[in-house]
């Protein structure tokens, strides 16, 4: 920014988010071990805390979401395995291919018939092929799914359809993961617990730094075995830390405030009708992202950043993400610039 | 088959051919050599000729057609690329994930839109993306594209959509493979010297064990320098091998019969004409395979077991495909099964 | 060579063997089939005939040694594996390094404390360290034998300490792959049943286009349930062949040839024994190979080239290997050679 | 422990080590951004202090050393390269053999003839091998060093020897990589700096979270394009963080302390001092770490955890590791622990 401009108001990602004091309070307080060759009694709670809080046996911390899910898909995928995920998952697009060359399946996009971000059972059943096929064959094992799905606006896949997606995945003898990068946000939208949206999920991978805040860490959950088997691949890709408690810790102030999240979720509202009001093409945000399109990205992300309002390209549109460093005045604000310059 | 039951027509693939008189006699008098620590003389003949049939500087020897296809791309990705190809490729759905797993590609299915088996120029530069995206993401380096494409029922890409093609790729800074396994085909199909279908490619793989009737062995070609790096990829798949010059010899007379194609892809068409007076939705076969749609996929091939007639799934469809080991009066004689059974 | 040289006598390799008239005959009258999607009956006939020598359950043709190995390796590693091997085993030192980025092992060569090309069950009781390390740590799944050990001096491992070793291992937790690329050898100097060099093995690969003399092929075996495994990897890898019946028709001509590698092995024993009386520094072969401890390999290999006696460096030394083409006359001829040189 | 037990005295690892108040305080107020779509600025000044300190080009910082070493060796290793490495260093043993199977290359384990952790210039010279081997062989392509070596008991390879193995392996082709997490100790047992023990290498990594005392974090360091590199691998293998500043300001205080370390390495000779009186058969360490030869390891270390003394095996012994939580009199009161046992 020149000097004069007014502060840019950051809607590019909810990963932008900074630990405020109790987060730092808590860090700075936290209670921390070796949890490589011992454990974190930090680590240890906020698995714990994460595990209830997913409905799932056990957690286990990871320095990020594209590790999580790495190490969920390592444990459930082998060399000559095929998995289905929605077009565009972030497991397709946005971790640089090692579900591919490292967790070793070939992905299947499957296309979202069903609404933004989620397949039918139908679909899936067509692309999960029969059973039993000859042994110089792909075998389908796994079914991604991801919710909210970052890159069809921060689409929900409701409680019912999870539940239908996975009978059917399981009835074709696939195993489930979930990638929750943003369950939280679902679930504080369906005012439902986080666990109501991974029944019968193998695996699910949740963040903590993106809406809820923390600095850095994901959990990867499931079985207590899987969750044993994840600890070892966790500390091949090196994701073993020691004194993590430190990060711990802001990770259970995190897992306080996933209802924090209905104000993001109202303020991509108020953005969406705003900009709607105002000529833009968007879509009703489900949570705390919206997609606008628009004829030409580059060009719109370039005013947009002349006004002082940073976003990203995603899926082909200009994506905003409201955040919990973004106020009320700040979605004013960011409305009132737009409606200026256009004026 | 039980006794009294006709010979079955077998129409599954062209990989069941066999070698004839002349293929055997020119295995019996081959001059062999150690092809690893020196090289063997009628490979090198095979290489020199099929090098100089598909146009491209050099070429060489494998055991198969998904080791050409695989050290090709392995050569050409590496962990954090992307690669494109038409859904449905041989690459894709057919080589145990290979392409993803063991070359380290993500795969990214681009839609059919111009035709059986090919995508335009605007969807492969809508999927390639822009160039020079942040160190974070994936970048699309390589379109591989499949002529003829087996899925699509041996569909052709001509080969001013073909150069269209390759020319996008080149502008969004891909590299570009050919999967010609039935490369062959598509050239007898349109009367054109297999080169006029490689233009602008950085490496092409086609088989000489499927409608030329060798009875092992394809080729991989590129330029001199690719060629010497596949030979050492080779040897590490354990595709290295030592008096080849046996299957090199079989090589060089498959290589003198692409014309003779012309008769299946003649068969081919008698089949889907006589198919669609018996009321069959088939396809017009463009070349050696014909696909037909049926209800019940399984259904259908175990009728057709039941008349002597042996066909595979392919693309949720029944796939006939025409072949050296398939003469005239056993698609009268095909045909002439489905139609008593029906009457 | 230059015009008017003596023929050379090439003493690189017993993989420079070719197929004589028999194999020659074999192959070009062999029962061939489509082993991918069928099954080739040559094939089949070799693999079950291997397999039996091999007291084995089952057997897999493969187009290369160094495939066998990697099958085998691959099937029983995974990441996080630690495995041994004798230090300088072809799988550590000359499969370009697949045993490790493929196979998926952590390699950890151990001493040939007990002999040459052999550890004692001491050393590898030691190697596998402990089971049930904590989930941090490498655990160590597999021995890896070879028998006879190439880069040892073609070395053989008895029968009863090849038990002994199996024993070790088993009672330590470990599986164990044979590297038998040579083990046909073995059985010849011993003059025992290969069987009886193989008990208590998983896996073990063998090849016939070395001392047996056919062209292509080798095979890896174990019991049926591994093998139908090693199917599935073999065309992973672009192993899987359609009518390689021909080249199994000269496989089971050479099966047949066992007996006659003792006449190598004399020829070994007359070439070390001359080689002595000239002063070079030789080992006594136990088998087909001879290394010789020379001040300056590459000039000796020169030297050896002038006078139209090629060999290879093997180890720091000088490596002869007799074979099939190399008759008794041509063992004379080459130590006269020699002789008249240094006259 | 039991009730009434003294409390342990840790000795297991300087892994254990705890942040203390300086390093909370500068956590809990340190400057933070999401550090993969824009940098963190305690990051980035972490990153340009530790690879000023190191005398490299550029750093990047990791969750952990194993991930450091990860980076590197990926980038400096291809499939079909060997390297070389001192028998036992950590890349081999300890991390799970990502090295091997995830770095892709093949592991030859070279002796420790200069001294403890490290070979000569000769060996080294020797392993590496002829370049330009034939297409069929591996290439040796990467030397990587440990100093201290952790496996012979935090080992010292001084500075003109350092300068001779990089100028060696230089002058056979190869990188040259150094595996530094306790290369402080180095530098502080010679009273040099850092950079004195790098000269000439293309990577190292170095460690936060030993002997320092930061909770979580290592740093992996090279020429500017090197780290560029490295940032994209990171992200690969999940170690990409968000607010990572609040880590990096831990490791910034740990930078300040490499001369605290000295104080851990007189403990270690006190602790060697009183064992060697006792008749342990001890090494003089040359820094923070103790290796003793003892009859049966598990015995003595259930023995030592007895008496409230805690440590861990390490190459066949029993390895005692000094660090800043553990006092001058933990070492006096773990020396009369054993002293009155023995009474």
């Amino acid at each position: 920014m020149t000097s004069g401009s007014p502060a840019p108001i950051d809607l590019r990602s909810d990963t932008i988010t900074t630990p405020d004091e109790p987060m730092r309070t808590a860090m700075a307080g936290a209670e921390v071990g070796d949890n490589v060759i011992d454990t974190d009694p930090t680590i240890v709670e906020l698995e714990e805390r994460a595990a209830d809080m997913l409905g799932m046996e056990a957690a286990l911390w990871t320095p990020s979401g594209t590790m999580a899910n790495l190490i969920a898909l390592s444990l459930q995928l082998q060399r000559g395995d095929r998995f289905l995920a929605p077009r565009g998952a972030h497991v397709l697009a946005n971790e640089l291919g090692s579900a591919a060359w490292l967790a070793g399946g070939m992905p299947d996009p499957v296309e979202h018939d069903a609404g933004p971000g989620r397949p039918t059972p139908a679909t899936v059943r067509a692309a999960a092929g029969p059973p039993n096929g000859p042994y110089y064959t792909l075998r389908t094992t796994l079914l991604s799914l991801e919710n909210t799905h970052n890159a069809s606006g921060g689409a929900i896949t409701p409680p019912e359809e999870h539940a239908q997606l996975v009978a059917t995945a399981r009835d074709c003898g696939l195993n489930v993961h979930l990638d929750g990068a943003r369950l939280w946000n679902a679930a504080a939208a369906l005012d439902l617990p986080p666990a109501a949206l991974t029944v019968g999920v193998d695996s699910v991978s949740a963040c903590l730094s993106k809406g809820l805040g923390a600095p850095v860490g994901s959990v990867v959950a499931g079985e207590a075995e899987f969750v044993e088997r994840a600890r070892r691949m966790r500390q091949m890709l090196g994701g073993g830390v020691r004194q993590g408690g430190v990060l711990a810790a802001a990770g259970l102030v995190a897992l306080e405030r996933v209802g924090d999240l209905q104000r993001d979720h109202a303020n991509a509202r108020t953005l969406a009708t705003g900009l709607a009001e105002l000529g833009w093409d968007v879509e009703e945000p489900q949570t705390n992202i919206l997609l606008a399109a628009v004829p030409d990205v580059a060009l719109a992300l370039e005013r947009l950043r002349g006004l002082g309002i940073l976003a990203l390209p995603m899926a082909g549109k200009v994506r905003f993400v409201l955040h919990r460093d973004v106020s009320d005045d700040d979605v004013e604000e960011a409305l009132r610039r737009i409606r200026e310059e256009r004026g």
